[in-house]
């Protein structure tokens, strides 16, 4: 039995009434901060996170360091205060980075250089600002998947400058970049997991795959019960399919 | 000679067309953040702040300490990474709050509780959060006249929640608030400064007033040169004028 | 095909002679630290870890706010400075934990609470220290195995003290737990990477299982490129057979 | 009816019996440590505060990165713990510069490069500490004004050691600084307000002026009531008397 | 041969004239700061520290905890800036305290600790600030010296508010301590060495001793040579002589 | 009367059977760490100590600004978090080094530099790095013991490498460093202090020392009574004998 079928769908009763198959409402808007390098509002049902992408025509220390003229994509994730009720302690205030936004910006930023050829980027480095106005799941996938849009915006801008070491943007992103979340709910996997959803999720996975359906991150975890092999399997075809459809909307958002 | 006259004013040459008492396209967008307590999307011109208001039914830890049963207000201010090109270095990663965001997140503060009676709001803490998503001039002020809406709104909630000392609005919030900024550009006094004015402008000043015309705040700085008296006079006139607008539209949406 | 063809193996040409789906000699040496409520040496070829687990007769203030009386497991990882050549910066120097740490930390933390009843525990939390004095590779997956060790002999001290909420220990372990790496290396997928292989691979992937071989956690990354499922089945295949060895030495050394 | 009538004065019962347009009795001690490129122990009433200057023959990194040859005068403001009753807590021992502090090291920063060319000042720094060694009111103004006079003795000795850009030192130091603080209390405009006028102040104002009497900063803030313009010009007037008071004693102790 | 003969020292050719075995002259302002629990400025030459005492009638938390109703004194030292040439970086914006002052700073509360007995102190802490105003050599002993005055004083003032659990002054603070440098410069044992001493010396140790000339700390270190068991003596024997002075001199002042 | 006394020693009751002037059992492990630049378990008694030291070809930053091309050598000490029951908060955690920790590795730089000569040495830096395991009193002196045997393997390793200045270690490395804890327990003074006689200890001393007996530190503390002159000499001729015993030993294992 396939978790396809529309009939088992209708039987997960998902509050806002999807099929356990189906995405939230997604919509990304291109160019929404004036000025930026790349900017983009994503939003996946009310989770809504501001991606903007800045350019800098030099590479980190490090890498100037060791001579390494390459360039670099990092990522940057933080929750706004307000984004969930109760509200979040403030990071700055804080004095420090918690360590899920740690775990969660290394994440972004890994999945964006699997489709960045840093030699053909050239010295450039391209700063991923993912911020998160309001959380209602699903706010790290939303950040890779907007921040995709965000980073070609910036690639063709820093081409323009002539700040590239090739004018091919095709030869600099050589892929698309998507990522959704899936998870078992009461027994059954479903694509997309709202807050309501995920807090009583027995199995979490967040999918991270390119444009062709290959992986590039697969973060699979446990939260109440440890997952069998088939209930892998059934969950990565959810992410792919929900993958599938939103690299269709980057590419229609991109044209 | 009045800086209202329509002739001195066509003569101010401000690259957006405006007069030199004349406000930016000013916006302010209720209910942006669905599910907080109060929220409001503040834009002047280019510069967009997102205020959100949280309220918690208790109230800090040193009124405790003191039996104080009164509530409070507070404001964090800090601007996205994103916001302004190039880049701000994001304050959580730097590890500290800037001294920058540490003045204004107070000086926010300051301007609610001028307009609020912590004894008859009872205990309870609102917070203010206003992020910075895109800066071009004015973010303070543009802050403290959107977070008065988000406020206000936070406070019915708290009323509609029986959280308050009292459920009589205006016993709580006394009055309204906003705030605007003016400067001498050029030798010629002129209001709401963009960016591109306020970088180069000999004297800097950020008023804050009432509803009612009165002081709440007044900061002025001599950027380049000090200032006399009289000019100290004309600018708070444009203050004047500003404000009275703002806190008309602010009543507006408020309706 | 499979991995586990010992002619396929011989090919893989690994420095240290081993076949694909070889572990490095496994060695997890229990009660290293005399005193020590739990402790083992973890060594997985070079690489060593030390585990100690350290009981409290308590449980986290956000537990207490709440009135929660059930039990917790926590975990911090760390490298010693001279762990690796060239040294590391000291986190406690450098005044904060680095992200990786943060992320390495809260994955063992999950781990182990996946086989662990945090009711049947009681009011008792158990912090796993591991910390890692040599490392060559696979760091992480050793901490939890041997991290699994240190918690079982932690919670039959707990036991013994009378501080758990039942005495019958496999109500609050209830299962055991190990972790090992894979990754795909010169197109090979290979088990349990020392640096030099993981410095190299194509796809890196950490995998956690219980004793029953289900999935606690699989955390895949292409390093280099994007990976099919196909490899990814090979992968899981491989984690699986050294996961099953290292439950097998767990159960040994416990008895 | 004018607040320099000494009738009305008389009535104002300041417990130091001071008239309502009084200064306290002001001390501003030179080169009280010894050794330093300029030190002023500045007292006002009880109020103390130790302002040392020092020069670095070099300019703040941002400045060289921009290949901006031109100064910097900078200040650091901070209160001993045992300053005031109860003791403050160290902020080094927080681990952080309070928002308060910051602010006020702003101000005092600010209002000293009001008064200084840093073309003609050259590559130097100039660094200000103003510790408050006992606090009773009004001690950043006490900061500024004594930190105007350690500053004139440091550019004095920079110009010894031919540091400058020119040896004239009024091409430097293009006219003078101090600062006041007025406050409404009890409904009466009043000038330098000690702790025990000030923590029941209405409005509080701290301004900052030039020997000729112009504006360099004007801080005016509601503390319970908002203020009416005219209240404005009243505090205006009383803090324009009081500084030039305070640039006569400036004026004689560097002479 | 003795370190006492006038001969050996009028050879040693202290700068300031000093004999090897002379204190540098010593000052101790009692009550230099209005309004605290207890203050002394210590002056030893140009070493200019100011302790302050300030009382709280509570005890730590980690006492509390422990349902310890002793007393505790406890100390914090630090360097202003500008008390040295070149300023020091301040540490409060460098987000620490440094190596330096946390060593100092537990070596004065060690010190003060030992001559008072918490029991009889009662539920009651004191906090001793050393904050050194001009650095020239034993900024360290200064504060110890400077700081028992304080401490006394604050005593005195706690036994005035009934806070102690005794009124018997001699039963809370059972001793005087007093602290002084002593060192071998080219080869000859000398007293209270200053900056230009310290800096060359072969051996530095600092002594902190009773009234009775007992040793409460010896800290002895070898700064280009290691010592001999007969330097050390001849040291701690100048340092007894330079304490029994600092002893007489506390008496004079606390009469 | 001499504590070596063999009668008295049996009278001082100790918990381990000693002599009030033996060492618990000493082991120096060199080469603990594979692929380290130098390395030693140190263990004295159930006390702990990873020494690791690791060489760098340059030189700290500031000497590098002084155009100061000498070598450095510098310690960092910590204790792990389970090495003592109950658990220590980690420093990486807590955001700061403690006071005690800093303390710790500034005397254990200190020890090791009093024996190279710098400027032989060339530009290299060496860290050691010391972490203690398990904790059972001693740690510091253990430390700079089994340090000083990872310094001497690193030192050889740079020579090899030609990174040093001259290729004589003897003019490198000019003497032996090790270190003893003594102390009065109950009125007896005594050699290599556990913690449960640490934790009762009147006095507390730990003494460095070269292989020659001369004193590098000397650091004592009276915990609970100040001591008198002949109490220091006493402690002294214990740690001197314990020292010479050390010396053999390092000079043995180093062989």
């Amino acid at each position: 039995m396939s978790v396809f079928t529309s009939e088992s769908e209708s039987a997960t009763g998902r509050k806002d009434g999807r099929n356990a198959s189906e995405l939230r409402p997604v919509s990304l808007k291109r160019g929404w901060i004036e000025g930026a390098d790349g900017s983009v509002l994503a939003e996946f049902g009310k989770t809504r996170v501001l991606c903007v992408a800045s350019i800098e025509d030099t590479v980190p220390f490090w890498k100037k360091r060791n001579d390494d003229l390459t360039g670099w994509v990092t990522a940057e994730y933080a929750m706004l205060p307000g984004s969930s009720v109760p509200r979040n302690r403030r990071e700055s205030v804080a004095g420090k980075v918690s360590g899920r936004s740690h775990e969660i910006s290394r994440l972004i930023g890994r999945s964006l250089r699997a489709v960045v050829d840093v030699t053909a980027l050239g010295q450039v480095t391209i700063n991923l600002d993912c911020d998160v106005l309001k959380a209602d799941g699903g706010t790290r996938t939303a950040s890779i998947t907007g921040a995709y849009v965000a980073l070609v915006d910036a690639v063709r801008t820093a081409i323009t400058r002539n700040w590239t070491a090739t004018r091919d943007i095709n030869k600099i992103v050589t892929g698309s970049v998507s990522a959704i979340s899936v998870g078992v709910v009461n027994g059954t996997p479903m694509l997309d997991l709202p807050y309501s959803e995920d807090s009583i999720a027995e199995v979490d996975m967040n999918v991270v795959q390119t444009g062709d359906g290959d992986f590039i991150e697969v973060q699979g975890t446990a939260e109440s019960a440890p997952f069998s092999k088939s209930a892998l399997d059934e969950l990565l075809s959810l992410a792919t399919k929900g993958n599938a459809e939103l690299c269709a909307l980057q590419a229609k958002v991109l044209d």
